[in-house]
């Protein structure tokens, strides 16, 4: 079943002069078609004259029943948060470097935007998870979530339950709790195994770690992760929700991470192919010769 | 729903002084319960004067409706395919060093077989794979099927496809496709990820790319995996299904692996926790100290 | 050529109980072989009733012509730091479980010191790298020196220079320049290969770098290696000398790093076999059975 | 100082077109400048007309005082065997993508020739390793000598010696010993570092191990590095040179590798930089932008 997009929310990371272009000439497509349009604040101050709507990043799932991101993945993912708790889908078009989540290049925007208003699309649910501790708000990831050393000491000590079973305990810099999304991200830079994102599936990668038989480990995306931080020492670590560095822990904190209840739906021009962009992306071998 | 076991198969790599041994203790045991005993061919001809019934070893599952297997994981393998076919759940007991599969220890073994008897048990599936290429049979895999150079040239090349969708091309020493379970076997050695047995999921290991950014990939097990051999070398490249080899491909070959549609039943005690076989064989660390 | 020690300075981390137990067990033993001992400042602090002559870590080598460290390998980078600069031989004895540098154990500590102190021993010369910024002073390193993130952002950016010559542009979490006997300390937990401690070579081990491609570089120590950080964003990343947190760097500062001239003298009993140790520690197969 | 080249052989790969070529096209620049030529025999075969003197592969470096070889950085393995035994100097030019060996690019050929032929090159030198077995001869590698399973069991057994020393026993898929040279060939496929090619190191590297903590191990190439089939199992593994396959070994067999006495004089075109090579071949970040 294809949705109708009549009310279409637009934002950018508007410090590059190549997305101020794509900007401005995504805006003018969607005027001809009649689409009433939202701006995200900081994206329409750029914008000169503009006479369009404007809403915070944050808000803009409130007003729009599409959200069209220019910049790269990571401009997607804190759009992704509010986006996915309101169910408001989001399409990406890059800016010239083809990213994971960000699959429209400018030079194909006009053709498959207007393709995808008329109901030619594909839409792809993929799971965020939250991380809370003690009374603290939930924090949304689409990539991952990571625990890592505050600012002196680099190597941090935790114990790490898995539904409730204690799984192992570990010295290490980190570790990243990372969806299948995020596999491909920083989780791919630190060891871990790409995880085909239909897989609902969890991939826990360790970074550094003291113990040399430590792995990636690939789970559920429906068990209770939790990491308990060492109290035999004075350590303070912190964690970041796609990349967003957030509060400092304790020693003795727990910290959760479930499942979001609400996936993102993220929508691709039709003939979209994911190991296409794998393949590109890691420059792997095409296909052999005759 | 717990199971009644009155006919129960024995199977063991009785080559081991150890393995005899327990092996004996257990017939022993069994004999006592009341329970009517298959014995595995070459496993009864190391008893002196033995009288029980005996079958080779893929027809085990034809006259039991509980399989045991004394050894280490090797030897539980070969049993699971016939087993899974037929639905009899297979319990292992090791030779004294934990497995992942054969889970019960020798000096456990007593208690734990009569709570077993008497119900106690858990029962978890874990899925196989099925290799074949052109109309040559299935073969059934718990851990693994491997592509791998034959005898002269240590480097293959192949296409990957994925559910009709081209992967990669790559040129290596050859390819894992294992299971879940075959995660923590050969795969594990080759840099691959853990991967819960509880996961639906294939991982895909490259052995020794020629591509630097070759990593593991984990997919849902549902998928259909195809492998092209090379056309334009000279190559016969040779796969295995768990550890066994089996015929020669030529250049051009298809080998196909999708899931197999009966998984193995699985016996362990009651009080069985992966994470905690996990941990003891990779030496991870324990709870922390207060 | 074998040397006749006269003057033994101790240095010990006594916050742990056991530790202070040998370290009184090591005066007693050497009170009754008429050496002169000068223990270092903190670790007399808490032996009660001391009239040993005392002296700043620092300082040790200044009045002694051995050093003795009692603790973990940790315990003795910063001794080696002052003792190869003035040439003063360092022995290390662990606090029970080996080190790599520390490799008296206290139950054979009374035999091998007096073997030591008979001149039956083995003397080997490590080398040490010294990192320094602007005009800021050189900072020694036995183990390592780290670039890494500061605070917010994980990633920095970087080039890397070996002799002037341009190696790679670079986005990680950071980069280890390790020396040989560094090379089994940080650097092999962030997938760093082993570095035989006799071969002058210098690891270079990048931490999670964006670039998938990036392996591990040895190179010979007399090179002069150049970090200099990027001057496109506002980065600043810090480093570390064995572990201890220095100067925060700033855009286009530039870090130089070059082997110290200087060695430290590291004393082992007759018979230390680095290999052995390194089985030891990293659990490896021993010799195969008949 | 630098050579007069007056006799110079050439060899190549002529299967490919473009080898042919270019091969052609040398042979012109070379008659021009009135340098006696050989050409390889295989190489001879494909010129129609041709009048040179011809000579088998392992005999050109007899009848030259310079040796050009044409192709892939596999094609002047072999000919460095016999080349380094008799301090003829060989230079690459490789087929259009640079090797590390072969770095002259066709385009460039015209040019770079002449000035080497001016004295104006650089001359570099390359350690080989030699292994042998028993009584047979000894076989030369410029990049490695592989330790690897024969066409049954993917697995072998066999212990580690350095200089007399055990350093481990292990199971794995085989064992790499590469000189720097080689560390960049199959050596990095499988896990190891790039180690520069001026430092007198060999790399140990494990092939899939069973031991989740074996790490490469960089030792001096002065060393005696020696391994031992297991004698327990009835394995025979194979051994290669650059890929060459060799003889059998049998249980209790023991493979010795030094390092060759003679190295290999390889020429450079002015200009030369090793990490020029390694960034362009791996796809380094270039510098960084102002």
């Amino acid at each position: 079943m294809t949705m109708n997009f009549k009310r279409i929310a637009i934002s950018g990371r508007i410090e590059r002069a190549n997305t101020a272009d794509t900007l401005r000439s995504l805006i003018n497509l969607l005027e001809n078609q009649k689409v009433e349009l939202i701006i995200e604040e900081q994206t329409a101050s750029l914008l000169q004259n503009s006479a369009h709507t404007t809403a915070p990043r944050d808000k803009l799932a409130e007003h729009a029943d599409l959200i069209i991101v220019i910049g790269g993945d990571g401009s997607l993912l804190y759009t992704a948060h509010s986006a996915s708790t309101l169910g408001v889908p989001v399409l990406g078009i890059n800016r010239g470097r083809l990213g994971f989540l960000t699959d429209i290049s400018p030079k194909d925007m006009d053709h498959q935007i207007l393709a995808i208003l008329n109901g030619d699309y594909q839409i792809e649910e993929r799971f965020l998870l939250q991380a809370s501790h003690g009374d603290h708000p939930k924090h949304d990831a689409l990539n991952d979530v990571v625990l890592y050393a505050g600012s002196i000491a680099r190597m941090i000590e935790f114990e790490l339950y898995i539904d409730k079973q204690f799984v192992y305990s570990l010295r290490s810099d980190g570790l990243i709790i990372a969806t299948s999304t995020g596999s491909t991200a920083y989780a791919l830079s630190a060891g871990g195994p790409i995880v085909h994102p239909g897989l609902q599936a969890v991939v826990i990668t360790p970074l550094s770690p003291h113990t040399l038989t430590s792995r990636p480990i690939v789970v559920n995306n429906n068990v209770e992760i939790e990491l308990v931080i060492s109290s035999a020492r004075g350590m303070r670590p912190k964690f970041s929700c796609d990349g967003q560095a957030l509060n400092k822990l304790a020693a003795g904190d727990k910290l959760h991470i479930t499942r979001k209840p609400q996936p993102l739906k993220l929508i691709h021009p039709l003939g979209y192919n994911y190991y296409d962009i794998l393949r590109t992306k890691l420059h792997w071998g095409t296909k052999l010769g005759p």
